[in-house]
């Protein structure tokens, strides 16, 4: 059986552009009444029953006779075993991996997420104490779409932040466990692993049973359940994003050869028929060649049928009538992933507001960061980059104010607040800052 | 009339104490079916019919008869006006705690919020790039919690972050303005301001209408119509989190005069009856000194029913073995403020590991924090200070991943890359990153 792919052809000249366009990106995360009720129902049971309520979800809906949730720890043995048993080429590149990412966000934690304070003239010191969460819950996906990377590039900025525990649950539909899953899990310094899932693995974690030990924070990627369950448990704990479909945009002038460049947009849709590959160009005659490279290579991938879904179904080529205007159209589409596919990447990345990750120049496959760049391959789609970031160390930690006000000090801030305190109706806010003031 | 409060006595060496701690602590934020639905209605209503819809809840529910929502526009003069109209005293109080807002929320964006980059040895570029949001919408409550310190709390993070527009708007039941909020939203340099409240305000600017432009992120504390409203757009706009009852935590070694704490418990109980004031302290003489000064202070506030209200339903006055011991309670709590009057503070404040703002001292009166004395007053409530964080530049930000991978880097991460993709059965990712290898 042959695919073949054609992306919506458009340019920014066409009458009509900006409601194509619209109309290309449109998508909603319809939620499912059904499901919802399920989540609901699911999310009560482990509150009120904690581990037998796991243990009857578990096995029914991952075909598992289990007899206790004990049985469902893997033991720290069991995933060190799993990472020494891989070939060694994959064993290797596992580690690289783990160790690039590690130096990445060690950098990350040095930038932007260590303590910090001042005194002012009166002596008074302001500042902000930056601490990991004790606990964590990371949810890792069974099935098709178990990635060890996913493991990666969410317990190691845990790890960096310093977060004490770092808790995995993986569903082992019929009881098979994926190897490389365990063995990533052991590189990236999981402390503890149980192989449940869904909406009951999320529970256990927001609320903790008797043997799953209750965490601040659920982060990773799941199904339609695991992301209602998440909804949910917000506020008990904290969450990462809900993810939408991947996406990736690529602004190109024409320099990258187009084999390359039609490769990265296949490299999205393969994801899932949902996934969404754009390519912005200025070059008509280079749209071409990007076209011609996807029909000569679409039919050698062994995941056409996919990619040909997604390509038809929600890519494009968009002709532009200059590369500031792609990047305009970038700005309004605030892509998951962003490649400058250019000669000059560092000419267009200023005009760039939002973007979860921008991939600069022709060698910077958007695969290269899904796995081992260094940086987090957790990033906002959907448009999402206009107001959120990637997952990094900063989602592991939280910070307090701290505030030392000196005698001195407590004169002049004292008269301050207690104006307003006053002028806000609360007189006993006034009353505690006047208090402080000598007679 | 005269009240007496009476806060909850226990001592960690109870039997039970766990259990009666937990019930004390014990708040939920039930959700209202009435309200949901009304809400969703609301919403709908907005994103269909723009300005119309805003308008007709508008004069519904806070009883004006405006003609269009241009009407309901505050322009930059009307709040300079406001601003230069105060007492001379209010005026300077309310610029003093500005201008001191503002610097501490400077020294906050350059200690965690620029952006930065390193290369590594095969000259690849890794970094993250931090930029503000385009657009920010400001909500502000209308009536009995109208506080002109919100509007500074709110909106400097964000002009410090850079965000390009602040939108603010704040009810004004049958047209009555509050100068002191208008003042504010000159003084914090707010860019356009509309007198509409409720969901239909929130509608307004996570949709956009004709004349309320679309914003990136929502901020602000609401009523439950509000809140409502906030949860059902996150995804569409940003959040920041949704607030429970203020909540104040005192740490007592005896040293701070007894009159100082019980006015500093009676500043967090005068907000609302569900606000929660603890003292903790290993000195029972001195829990008795602090009851004694509740008692002989209670009738000279103004607010003396609500805070009676509050200590009677939730304060509570908790004898613990040792200061020690008092900080891991405190840990469990999570508290919103967290007071150490203490001779050392210093030496108790590294044991403290989750609360929103940290306050050092006998002088630092939580009420300083709340007005003036930089920190940002908007604080994570009801426990989720284990998981988040004060409201900063860091909320009105957003990062986005740098990768330049050179063309020796390439090499080796392509190989690296191509492994792990093959592994995760995504041969697209895999064949980007091998195109990239020299033959």
């Amino acid at each position: 059986m042959t695919f073949s792919a054609r992306p919506l052809r458009l340019a920014t000249t066409d009458s009509g552009f900006d409601a194509a366009l619209a109309a290309r990106l449109h998508w909603s995360a319809d939620t499912d009444a059904g499901i919802e009720q399920a989540v609901a129902d699911i999310l009560r049971a482990v509150q009120q029953r904690g581990d037998a309520a796991v243990l009857e979800y578990t096995n029914r809906f991952d075909a598992t006779q289990a007899k206790s949730l004990a049985e469902l720890e893997l033991q720290p043995a069991e995933l060190r075993a799993a990472f020494e048993s891989l070939p060694a080429k994959q064993r290797d590149a596992l580690q690289a991996a783990a160790d690039r990412v590690r130096v990445y966000h060690e950098a990350q934690k040095k930038a932007s997420g260590e303590s910090w304070s001042y005194r002012d003239a009166d002596g008074t010191l302001l500042g902000q104490k930056v601490t990991p969460l004790d606990r964590v819950g990371i949810y890792v996906p069974g099935g098709k779409a178990a990635y060890p990377s996913s493991v990666l590039m969410n317990a190691i900025p845990a790890q960096v932040a310093g977060v004490g525990e770092i808790i995995m649950v993986v569903p082992t539909p019929r009881g098979e466990k994926n190897p490389l899953v365990l063995a990533a899990a052991h590189v990236a310094g999981v402390t503890r692993a149980f192989t449940i899932g869904g909406a009951q693995a999320v529970g256990a974690l927001a609320y903790g049973t008797e043997t799953v030990p209750r965490v601040d924070k659920v982060t990773g990627p799941g199904n339609a359940y695991v992301a209602s369950a998440k909804r949910r448990v917000f506020g008990q704990v904290g969450i990462d994003m809900i993810a939408g479909p991947s996406e990736i945009l690529v602004l190109a002038d024409g320099s990258t050869p187009a084999d390359w460049v039609a490769m990265d947009l296949f490299s999205q849709a393969e994801h899932d028929e949902l996934a969404q590959s754009i390519l912005l160009c200025p070059d008509a005659a280079y749209i071409e060649q990007v076209q011609v490279a996807i029909d000569r290579m679409l039919n050698e991938m062994p995941r056409a049928e996919i990619i040909a879904k997604s390509l038809n179904g929600r890519g494009a080529l968009i002709h532009t009538r200059t590369l500031e205007e792609a990047c305009e159209i970038s700005n309004r589409i605030a892509p998951e992933h962003l490649e400058i596919a250019s000669r000059d990447p560092q000419k267009w990345e200023p005009l760039l507001r939002h973007a979860g990750a921008i991939f600069l120049g022709a060698f910077t496959s958007e695969s290269l960061g899904d796995y081992c760049a260094g940086p987090n391959h957790v990033l906002p789609t959907s448009t999402t980059a206009r107001f959120s970031s990637p997952l990094g160390v900063y989602d592991f930690q939280k910070r307090s104010s701290l505030i030392e006000v000196s005698e001195a000090g407590a004169q002049k801030l004292g008269a301050i607040a207690a104006e307003l305190a006053y002028g806000e109706g609360l007189q006993a806010h006034a009353r505690a800052a006047e208090l402080r003031l000598k007679p």
